[in-house]
């Protein structure tokens, strides 16, 4: 069936349902370019000002989804679980998350990308591992699963291609922000992906995509619709972004401190949101007898790590790169650090050279911020508070002034938010 | 300055306001191509559906008239008045109007379009003339309107460049309905243009652009106030378009009414339409001493119109072409005609050939719809209601089918709405 594409885009205008057949022909006509990007771009306006019904976005994302090649999991002897995070500041709970849900006996196929703005990518982190690299074909990927339990890896072009080509127009026209859209995307590459369980981890806060727990909990919602009548069983959880999480943002900063937690140490919340995320896992996985937070402590989710690294090429025992410069940022009073802002130490960390401005620019593995408090803890004047790592000292400046005003420092700790706001699922 | 495109996109898409300065770099960059398609196009939507302020649109039509050259006409003897409608089924009125109003001492330089869809266009009429040419330069132009005083010729591109490249592109993205950008488009030609005067027949009802009264008056106040603050004498009729106006819809049938118009007889709303214009273009420019219906009535408006058509090649003297068949539908019952829509005739004088599917399509000269009764006259069954006119007479079955439905005959009539339902000025 075909349609005037200024009648699909009139239609979401003027607040109608687009119906499943404009629907499957608006994704595979504009994948295939019969539709213009200038046409899908108004489209995308309409439909993040005018929204859609629950039907109109499953449809949407089974186009998508049918938009590329699906993946099959069903012949690993182990059951398969997923977990997509939303981004935020700090956010290397994939690495340490993997090799802990796989060391419990489940296959944990994550398909990872790279970071563009404040948020790090997964990818961008693992490259810090001399010799890892991100890219492996589809059968790698499988052998590596059956193997080793754990992969993290590069999504192929193969998944979702249209979802590539929207994604890449949204980011340049305004239309990133609309929920139908950002849950369609999402969703679309998991469920084409062919994992069995899945758990979405939805940040709120400063440092994240959503500011607000209203939107990012009508964001959770309509994915884990969108998972369960795909057949996947899914959970989403709210968690804070308010502040970064762990005490580090950079690429080897957070590979190190990932580390540290899969050998029974780390940052309290780290480690938290980890072993948190890994009950979901399993539980949407239906492995029920098996505690994730030993499988930390007695060294099983090490294991798989290295097994995991190794596997893509990557050495687990080799230094990790530093950065050439460091710069320290003291208290200027006593007190208790009650804010420590996600959103600036995410920016600074870019601007430092831990991220890129643009999709082509290559990333500092040794750059990003490294925190010595968190909110709620006794700081002195002089004390150091953060420290600044990067191989271009001129971007020091320009990193402070993007932390000017990111904390504070009172007589009393304020209460923190919890880690986990919500669950939905 | 220099503006992100994505910013100013997402300020007008959270319903903020644009500062002058993005718009007049959003305009620039668009006309240059440092702004894309796709950006522009997202940008349209979102000022569709959250609107504009006041001060918006005056700067946007501002920096439409910024992307091109200005014409003068300050030299002339004369004073200047312009008329645009904004549309409408068999609406002829500029080629009777354009010389009446010169026969008067008001010089009219008419730059028009080419129809696209089932409104005509002024230029596509007269080129049904033998010899008749609409592109003329600028020089051309002003000489005619010093010699003559009546110019009805094509819009040279230097006027408005932006306009043009906006306009084609939202036709292709459904967001031609926008009120600031209807506005601004054709605003931003009639001040570049430089007449002194002008007068906007906003038409209403189903054969118009507007269907309803609310959306025409709106778009008139808002393009009075534009017209206003820019120095030129603005006034807008809202006039009924919920049936052709006149007898004729279609490219020489209406140069033909437009001729018996001219030698005092023709249909009597084109009279009165055109006589009602007339004297509010001459008020505007400053005249108040002449009658346009005496101009009308002793041939001195018929005598500039054979000047105006032989200026520009033309032969007043000539048959106009005729369609090679014809059909006439007939009424089935005995009453009143009480209804006959303009929408309908006018796409079934669209499907017999009058006007064209895409830019680049022909028009054939004598094709078209011919009215044997109006809304509110006495019909007897048998007796012929429309004859259709065409070169193709494939067309006849799908005319016929446009045409369902489009007519009603009733007891007694009902009141038909007055020609001129509102004026804002």
């Amino acid at each position: 069936m075909s349609f005037a594409a200024v009648d699909v885009i009139r239609t979401k205008r003027d607040r109608g349902e687009l119906t499943p057949e404009q629907i499957d022909w608006v994704v595979d006509a504009y994948t295939r370019g019969d539709v213009a990007d200038e046409q899908m771009s108004a489209l995308a306006m309409a439909i993040l000002l005018n929204g859609m019904t629950g039907a109109e976005i499953a449809r949407w994302t089974q186009a998508m989804i049918a938009s590329g090649e699906r993946m099959d999991f069903s012949g690993l002897s182990r059951p398969t679980a997923d977990k997509h995070s939303t981004g935020g500041v700090g956010d290397k709970i994939t690495l340490p998350l993997a090799p802990l849900v796989a060391a419990c006996g489940v296959a944990v196929p994550q398909l990872s990308g790279r970071g563009l703005g404040h948020t790090g990518g997964t990818l961008d982190k693992l490259e810090a591992v001399p010799g890892w690299r991100a890219a492996l074909s589809n059968a790698e990927m499988l052998a590596q699963l059956d193997d080793v339990g754990a992969v993290i890896c590069a999504a192929g072009d193969g998944l979702a291609p249209a979802d590539k080509k929207l994604y890449a127009l949204r980011d340049v026209t305004g239309t990133v922000e609309a929920i139908p859209l950002i849950a369609s995307s999402i969703m679309s590459k998991k469920i084409a992906e062919g994992t069995g369980a899945l758990v979405l981890d939805v940040k709120v806060g400063s440092g994240a995509f959503m500011k607000d727990a209203d939107r990012a909990g009508e964001l959770a919602r309509t994915m884990v619709q969108l998972g369960t009548d795909a057949g996947v069983r899914t959970v989403a959880l709210l968690t804070d972004m308010s502040t970064p999480l762990g005490l580090t943002a950079g690429n080897a900063l957070e590979v190190r401190e990932s580390v540290e937690v899969l050998a029974g140490g780390g940052p309290a919340d780290v480690v938290e949101l980890t072993v948190t995320l890994a009950r979901e896992m399993l539980s949407a996985a239906g492995v029920s007898d098996v505690d994730p937070a030993e499988a930390l402590a007695d060294g099983r989710a090490m294991d798989v790590w290295r097994r995991m690294i190794r596997a893509q090429g990557g050495d687990p025992d080799a230094d990790l790169p530093t950065a050439r410069e460091t710069e320290v940022v003291t208290a200027d009073r006593d007190g208790v650090l009650t804010r420590l802002d996600a959103l600036q130490v995410g920016v600074a960390a870019w601007r430092l050279g831990a991220g890129r401005a643009r999709k082509e620019d290559p990333v500092q593995a040794g750059a990003g911020v490294e925190l010595h408090a968190k909110p709620g803890d006794d700081v002195r004047a002089g004390q150091p508070l953060l420290t600044l790592h990067t191989d271009t000292p001129d971007a020091f400046e320009s990193a402070r002034r993007d932390l000017d005003g990111a904390w504070e420092i009172g007589e009393s700790a304020a209460d923190r938010p919890p880690l986990v706001i919500d669950r939905v699922g």
